[in-house]
């Protein structure tokens, strides 16, 4: 690193770029860059000129030399890299339109890191991420891995179980989010309050005391469902049973709403899917992705536009570009990340990834011991991490008879016989990207 | 015990009592029986007369001269008892049809042991059982505690753990059923094979090998699927995915459909419930009941009669009798029982209670040590023994944010508003049993 | 086995082989042997041939027809056998003298499965011990090893931890001997108790109740510290203090005597050590053998001699031919075994041996799950069981490092630099068995 | 706090109070103090006024306004401080003495935190502590308690544990001097090296990494073994074996030594005992503590001396103010301290207090995951952690029998007739001490 940091994106012709430029611009300082190469497929490609594009544009705006290079060959671009994020999306967002839109077809919650969605996202996923990880073992072997790709929790925990490569963090927005709107709810800034999550991705709870030691969750949770603030944008508004969440004495995550208020959460999406004006989340992303698109082409546009922040990523590039100059700059920043356990929750296996603060400098992720969850919230994370794990097996050895346990065992998959069906039906529409399947769809076919 | 022993049965006027006397009578040679007390409260004092009378008739048509006791008085029955057996139903089956068919009106699975029905079950029962072994500890200090009450592991998990009472093993009839009927399905009976089982009450699974010591559950997993046989009479015949059941390798037991088949028990349940012909499980067996204390009013029936094995609770004489035989005679039989795990679950905490291949014998069960289980069924258990101790902690406090989580975390009530509008339907129609939720039900009644 | 059972002996030669026949002779209705192998090595071919025709005297002189061979071709015996039991000593006992004299010659406790010497015990039989696994794999792949070789927890965890080898049963008789002497201290015979035991190898404790589930462990403990009985007659009589063994409520085994009366059983050694007409144990056993093979040259002797029982062992096969019969026939008796822990004692990881009391039937062992130990013996059970890891990885790594941690981490070592010179000086004196160690013994030679 | 912090510092009669203040007064910018209170008992009353003069003259010579009161009083103290220090000695150096003399005349180590001298100090100790946290329930109960008082683990966990305060943090010197010797040795400053210790008080190990994430932990090892510093200066200058060392990857602390080269440490104690020049540590200490109070009541002396740092504890002040002050000013400062282990060393239970690396901010200690440790340390550890439990147990209910345990499972003991001479004479020369034991105590003399 003694010229600079090396900085490659895998999917890097994606549209959160100039949001991860901002953050790295933003950093400057304390992360020098010397290049940054965004990677993309085949597919990809006119995406990735245009954003591209855009980006070297953004830097030439700023007062640093940073050069942009743009390829599709991902190996000319992890040689001797610093830092590898990833941030692609196999089958891109037409896949994900299937994996919303054929569960909700028969009824059931489509969505694309929760339910049938996310575990099919983990069935195309894995395998890519562990090909990454091959090139980095032989062409950057040094290199941290910051991994955004969803699901991000199953993904870091592949790429540590069956990657064998330890140097990876899976990061998220969505604690960030909850730490930039709560504060507020009860007067208080963020460096006011000392918070503590605990889960797995998109599956975790926090708990937030002040600088006087007292525990201010209960003051949150009161707040909240009046004003319902902290929640992404891209999950519906609806509050938590308050009743349930004062006796937790935690916060949960957005995505808590799946799980907790499961009937209303499918309710509403089945509206947003019979609606042809709305459709589902990847049909309204990719209207905001071709206008997102529209504007990057402008050859005047040098910095992140506002239209940006609907996307639904806010944040992101704080958790990234935070991350990444807190290992470099050994910074011992306090960032929620998923990383390998060490018994930071100890109702879970020491090996698994879990999502956690922890303190992020030069040796990577020091996560905080959180301690024992109550009966409930234990219950609840047990399952959700057993199910990743049986979807990361079946996403590596491809057999079926995992695939229909995790469909199963998923908490919002009703399990029975439309269960199995969007599975083959899920099977089949994305055969392309699973090889690994392949013996069994092939059977399917021929039924 | 030297002039032989004192059993007390506790809901003794139920229509099960004549299965429990034919049991006694069959062992009376290594169980010599001195006295049975069947105790019962008021509302039942009529069908105490009756099966207490009829119970008397088979002992006085056995060789063997016993004693039986008709009492509403419970502590005169529990003085020096040897044996205390539970098999009470607080609100008899009418709590039962409510418990079934208030969800059911809301789309939900109602049912006894599983669902709503079974935490409110729970909320009804767990406070009497306490007092009951307050009496014990009192009046039979070293009396064994044989409990049927459902839901049988909830119950003798509060038992050991809110009423400090270890003396305990909590029974039900399908490792039995399973043990049964499966052997002949390859060929072969059932001292041929070796079962072990491991799981909790109405959620645990087995493995079996033969006498070579070959794992023979694959073959049995073949043959279930073309005939289904080993299921109790009262579980609605939908076979388990194949391809599921042959992954994980162990056989689940019956009530594992509610959540391997959610959709069709579900769907089942409903037509059941919407059909005026047939109705609920509750108000089949409330016919089923009626026709057999009518039976038992006949002066000449001295024998269990045939008609009893409709009822659904085939084989509890012999997991029962079994049990109690087993511990006076010290006869080291393999019996599947709930106990306290000590480590024969290691994926659950070792003072929690399991349902598990024990021996038993003069110091009670001898649980046998499983090892660990595979990832989807880990995560299945350990949210199932959450749930449980969730509902257990809210029988005892009364707590309403603990209730709401309970059916929160319940697999088979989808969360939401739905949920929540059963879940206070339910308190306030059982209100007569709950009085640790009073200030919270009259909250409710007054909205 | 449709002709009858075929076990292979390796060890075969051994002094002890004419007590597993008379246990076999007393088994044979339950356990139809069809022949016996006697296996041993080239420098062991003398005695087993004097053992080996005395065997063959004991069949001939009893009602059945069986034939021992006796053989140098471990492969050619191990062909299709039903059972293999282990009980060769590396180095014969001339090692064990080694074993013994070189630590106190340092003055420290030198035998031959504690200390010093069961390090190297272990680290001579290892990879013997997995050598003959590999054996097995595929000259009988079903069939069942029952180890009795020393240090036997050791030798089993290896077994299955680094052979992959799960059908293994380790056998120690120090339990059988419990059983045989406590019961009647207090009045009782065996069969009026229940004994409960829990650890590893030589390192367990029990628990003892009668039949009413009355706990009388400490009855028994006030017993057996006025008469001090149930003590194998290799361990020397020195009482367990009154007050600890109280307050634990449970009875340790013999070995304890080395860990909680260390002062004592060092100097008794040395007592032994350094007087002539005395000798460490296996100078002893070294004239106890030598009568013992005398006797055995008596063509007329065909029954076990009464010295045997000298010989320390006795009870061996009482473990031994009641697991073996047990396995085969099904008979689920309660035997104390060294055995996969699964959770039994939960303060241990689930996949290490520990030494339990198990039932014994066609599947092997099953595990009593024995719950939690308090904090003292947790503390001692889980040191010993980790040095134990250490020696096997030294054993079977030969890396000097675990080795130099292992014997620092034995607390009947005292570290430091005499700790060290008696590892270095017993690593050069069996160097001959030692292959996995030549490096360091050459480093250590030529220094 | 809206006026300045109140200190309270019992046992302040010290000779390391001037350290603290020193430490204070360099703090004073983050960590504005109002007020210091000096809190001794009545054999502690000259010291008291000695060193709290010294102190106000600190103050004094200081730009800050800071009154140091002296008391002995220790409730009008307590009164709402903000926090409260112990370091205080019960029976003072007189006690230490004989936990020093009394195990040597026996051959045992005597030593004040290991072997009979910690578990004796532990036993004075514990009762006191409990007593202070009752009166800060009651008059300071939003207070932290920074303990310094050794044993400092024990001490740690029995207030959570007994006295159900969870607001403390236990501190030590070691880790601190390891911080400040090791990076030199291989060219570093500390602020280029990252440290991850784990185990618990005086008994912990720990790994570096420099900032390019390469672990650095072999490197600083092959230096030490040339240099050995990072070693507190009462412990002897003996060196650990290289290979073991190398082996763990992990550097040990000082205190290691009594357990890896216990033969040598306890020679060279015996060595000091026996030579009237030297004597024991206690000895030493008393004689520079007489110059150091010497020294304090030189009127003129208002800085820390000089001579102060040969007491040993050099690197106190900056433990416990850096402490005090991170906590104050919520700085999350790396820092090694005694807190709940809440699954941060995953190898003992999650509700027991372990020494970690930690970052200290407004809400106390936040524990940073180790993860599992290398079988010989993990045995290590867990038996010298239950042996703390048990200590500790024995120190609340005076019960022998875990007395007599505790000696037999420490380490440092050779368990035996000798053990339990030297614990009973313990016992009674501690009489004044050990209300708790007064009945065992009276049938010992008696004796
Ligand atoms: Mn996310
Ligand atoms: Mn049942
Ligand atoms: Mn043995
Ligand atoms: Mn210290």
């Amino acid at each position: 690193m003694t010229k600079g940091v090396k900085i490659v994106t895998i999917g890097g012709g994606s549209s959160y770029t100039p949001e991860l430029m901002e953050g790295f611009i933003k950093r400057y300082d304390e992360l020098p860059i010397r290049e940054i190469w965004l990677v993309d497929i085949e597919d990809g490609k006119e995406k990735l000129e245009t954003v591209g594009t855009m980006a070297q544009r953004m830097w030439d705006a700023s007062p640093y030399d940073v050069k942009v290079h743009l390829t599709l060959d991902r190996r000319e671009a992890l040689k001797d890299a610093d830092f590898v994020t990833t941030q692609f999306r196999v089958g891109l967002l037409n896949a994900r339109v299937k994996d919303e839109r054929i569960p909700l077809s028969y009824g059931i919650i489509g969505q694309e890191t929760n339910g049938p969605g996310g575990i099919f996202k983990a069935f195309r996923t894995i395998p890519i991420i562990l090909g990454i990880v091959e090139d980095m073992k032989e062409l950057c072997p040094d290199a941290w891995l910051i991994n955004f790709t969803n699901p991000a929790g199953m993904v870091t925990d592949a790429i540590i179980r069956y990657g064998k490569w330890d140097k990876v963090i899976g990061l998220c927005n969505v604690p960030v989010g909850a730490m930039m709107a709560e504060p507020e709810l009860i007067g208080k800034s963020l460096d006011e309050l000392v918070y503590s999550f605990a889960g797995i991705n998109h599956f975790h709870w926090h708990r937030v005391k002040d600088l006087q030691g007292n525990d201010v969750t209960g003051e949150i949770i009161e707040k909240m469902y009046s004003s319902d603030a902290g929640i992404p944008a891209n999950i519906h508004d609806i509050p938590f049973f308050i009743d349930q969440v004062k006796k937790m004495n935690m916060i949960p995550c957005g995505y808590h709403r799946y799980y907790y208020r499961y009937e209303e959460m499918l309710n509403h999406m089945l509206e947003e899917y019979n609606d042809p004006e709305i459709g589902t989340r990847a049909q309204q992303v990719k209207q905001t992705e071709a206008e997102l698109f529209e504007l990057y082409q402008d050859p005047n546009l040098d910095y992140k536009p506002e239209q940006l922040s609907k996307r639904g990523g806010a944040h992101y590039s704080d958790a990234a570009c935070e991350t990444i100059a807190s290992i470099y700059a050994n910074k011992n920043t306090h960032i929620v990340v998923s990383t390998k356990n060490n018994g930071a929750v100890p109702d879970l296996p020491a090996d698994t990834v879990v999502e956690v603060s922890a303190y992020i400098g030069a040796t990577g992720a020091r996560p905080i011991a959180f301690g024992s969850l109550p009966p409930a919230e234990r219950g609840w994370l047990q399952v959700m991490k057993n199910m990743e794990l049986v979807v990361e097996e079946a996403a590596v050895t491809g057999d079926y008879g995992l695939a229909l346990q995790a469909f199963i065992i998923n908490p919002l998959i009703p399990s029975g016989e439309t269960a199995k069906r969007v599975l083959d039906e899920l099977l089949i529409a994305h055969k392309k990207y699973l090889p690994q399947f392949a013996e069994k769809i092939a059977e399917l076919e021929a039924a």
